[in-house]
């Protein structure tokens, strides 16, 4: 059971003011909170409907997990469908440093949350597990993000950061960003520790961070004297890189 | 200026029943409906917003422009932010033949109408002109579908057809599947005319479609012995496939 007080505080962190102010966020779905819950994060609190809370055993561990009706949990998700499994998780203060040999993806200014959970869940699948993102890109903890990442926000770093100061100090590395014109990525020579730079979804890579690209690269089009589609989906076009990058 | 009863019929477009019945749907937003403008498609009416009614000279050329305020504009469509323009479209009846020679992307069971969007602008990109969709597919008239092909509707022929049957006709063709323990496709040598078949984001390729499949191929995780992504989203597998099967 779940007073209708709780329910109200659960939902204030559908909110990104409140998420930011209490230093949580929420998962949502049996499968990202499984994932959850083989990580380091720190749950706060599981909340599961009832066929879950007493088939799961593995849940029992876990001290704070309280069984919701699917009426309350349907109140206190976001999603149209309600989750069998809900939790709220402390946001981390500290992440992994990022060591020189590491590959790192660069996001800058994207604002779809779908976007950058699905450009989280491709990195993972690529092994790429640092990203950095400009300080105007979406919310990692939007609830839209971390459902995207299909649980990959366990396993990849994700910080906000000054693009060009942090690009300054990566003088070491070559910085790959995708224009028209520039190498295409079928013959170019990735190297693991390349940073590859993806822009935002409407106006590509802005131009301070344009400046600090030392390799200019190119997704090629199909052969066609057709018109056709004017650009790729941001998320289309990282993850067309990544396969690339990956395959070294 | 429109009618409240206007208003109410054009939003019965928001919904599947009513596409299917008048044979219509819609295109929403300026980017959208101008490469609507240049496409074959009978657009049945356009409605505009003052700016764009006054500063587009082109729109006049049309017959049936109407103008409305921000306010009505908002209620005739299904975006959250109102767009500038709107185009109520007629359905097309026929679409050009498939040529033995030219690729076919085949949609077993895709569910998310953004993933059968972004498929379909990603296509458009690597030349690929023919989709075909297996019956239970996503519908290519649903709003969210022709909002995420960024206009590629008017360059792609999606067809809804009964996958084995459609398959076992076209057996002069190599049919691909990505599988896990497939060929990888950085080593696969794709052919113009091969298809390649993308299964359901949650249950993959469907089994009696399986059986249809020549070639299995596999799209490699990156090096590493950290956990990682279980899965790719079903419109990033493709994509990354259509762009190796584009260099050929």
């Amino acid at each position: 059971m779940i007073s209708k007080n709780r329910i109200s505080d659960i939902r204030k962190l559908h909110q990104k003011k409140f998420r930011d102010q209490e230093r949580l966020f929420l998962v949502e779905g049996r499968k990202s909170v499984e994932m959850l819950l083989q990580s380091k994060f720190e749950v706060v609190e599981i909340f599961a409907t009832e066929n879950v809370f007493r088939e799961n055993q593995k849940l029992l561990q876990y001290s704070a997990v309280t069984m919701v009706s699917s009426a309350d949990m349907e109140r206190i998700s976001t999603l149209n469908t309600a989750p069998e499994l809900l939790a709220i998780v402390r946001q981390p203060v500290a992440l992994l440093p990022i060591t020189d040999d590491e590959p790192i993806l660069v996001l800058d200014r994207i604002a779809d949350p779908g976007n950058l959970g699905t450009m989280i869940r491709t990195a993972d699948w690529f092994g790429i597990r640092q990203i950095v993102c400009s300080p105007d890109c979406v919310e990692l903890f939007n609830p839209k993000t971390i459902q995207s990442t299909m649980g990959s926000f366990c396993h990849v770093q994700v910080r906000y950061e000054d693009l060009p100061a942090f690009l300054k100090r990566q003088s070491h590395r070559r910085i790959l960003g995708t224009f028209l014109g520039g190498e295409s990525i079928s013959t170019f020579a990735f190297k693991t520790n390349d940073i590859v730079v993806i822009g935002s979804e409407s106006n590509g890579i802005s131009s301070s961070v344009a400046q600090c690209i030392t390799n200019r690269i190119t997704i090629p089009r199909g052969q066609t004297t057709a018109p056709s589609a004017e650009s790729l989906n941001a998320a289309i076009a990282a993850a067309i890189v990544m396969e690339r990058w990956s395959d070294r």
